[in-house]
């Protein structure tokens, strides 16, 4: 079997939640949201590598959390870029080979079937990315009108979004572009097909006030 | 001012929520969804006419939850048809003049905020459509491949989808079509500009078990 990376990228600052604290660290039902993230990846496989990409700045609140929670499990730390982009092409530094699931720090409520899914996708596609479908109409702005477009040809994209670790770093060799959004967008922009699965509408990435409120509550729910 | 009308459509059978009793009708912090979404139109404004879509077969669990709940404000009853379009054209059949929101049944977290703007939009451009943005990167499927689509032209489609009542009723004449998902994408076949503004990620609609926690908790978020 490949070897397996989590490339965990918590480099937000945390603008759009009010809130001193970088979101990543806010606690979510007793324990920081960072924590819930890479405990979901050590509950698929004990065993797995795990890079952490931060802010360096944030390196003693991590330090910090690791002790008030005993946290022991190894995790290599990267520091993170100005950007996403650059914060995970840095942390690609310490992946070696295999394959990589690339997973946002702020998406705690992944699970192992969705992580372990990836795995064996990418294991045989090169690459995949999980997506859900839309449960909302959706429409196309054009200038002073809108225009309603087949829902069912689009994909909203979540992470993991998990590579072979040798197409993903040679993909973010090329020049950074706003554009790129995500991992997928930078290995279509390398020429490679992207691969999507079956993500899960619990997988929420938290980024507004009211997400907080829905993955605490998606959290006691899946506890009971 | 121009006349308001709410049509409140809750056709839908529930197949995606396991339950029995059609999903409109599943208890929310003890009280049924249908109800708190007829009651954030009171709130908005106590004298403004409701009308209620629902199928035939379900009007005696309507009258059971107006006796239980000690609901008396006067709503128009109307029978639904086959398919959310049908619904909405017999809903329309009971709605005079001036604005109409037509709105889901299952969005019960509406706020008078929202509702509001859609009255007052509406009667500027003939047509407000509750709109949010994508909080996730989205790609278009194409065959074996997808492509990365920018999402900053795209919108998630909520209601209420707030019209002029001369502009909709006459639109809902067209031929029914399986592509025409909401009653946007009916004004946009008969020629309309579709106007959208901006909704909320709180106004949900509940399609989904996970669904109804996040309802749930968002509700009492809110009551506090």
């Amino acid at each position: 079997m490949a070897r397996e990376t989590a490339l965990i990228v918590a480099g937000g600052k945390g603008t759009r939640i009010k809130s001193a604290l970088p979101k990543q660290f806010i606690e979510l039902n007793g324990k920081p949201i960072l924590l819930h993230t890479i405990e979901a990846f050590i509950r698929y496989s004990s065993s797995m590598k795990i890079v952490l990409v931060l802010p360096e700045d944030d390196f003693p609140i991590w330090s910090a959390i690791c002790e008030k929670f005993k946290f022991e499990f190894p995790i290599e730390l990267q520091k993170g870029g100005e950007t996403r982009f650059q914060s995970v092409r840095n942390g690609l530094q310490k992946v070696e080979d295999g394959l990589v699931a690339i997973h946002d720090g702020v998406r705690p409520l992944v699970s192992e079937d969705i992580i372990g899914a990836s795995f064996r996708l990418a294991a045989i596609h090169q690459c995949a990315i999980a997506a859900v479908r839309l449960k909302e109409s959706i429409r196309m702005t054009d200038q002073d009108n809108t225009k309603a477009m087949d829902r069912s040809r689009f994909r909203l994209i979540q992470t993991p979004q998990t590579f072979n670790v040798d197409l993903i770093k040679k993909a973010y060799e090329i020049k950074e572009d706003p554009s790129l959004t995500d991992d997928a967008s930078v290995a279509e922009r390398a020429g490679h097909i992207v691969s999507l699965f079956e993500g899960s509408y619990e997988n929420i990435k938290i980024t507004t006030p009211e997400d907080l409120i829905v993955a605490a509550a998606l959290m006691e729910n899946r506890g009971r």
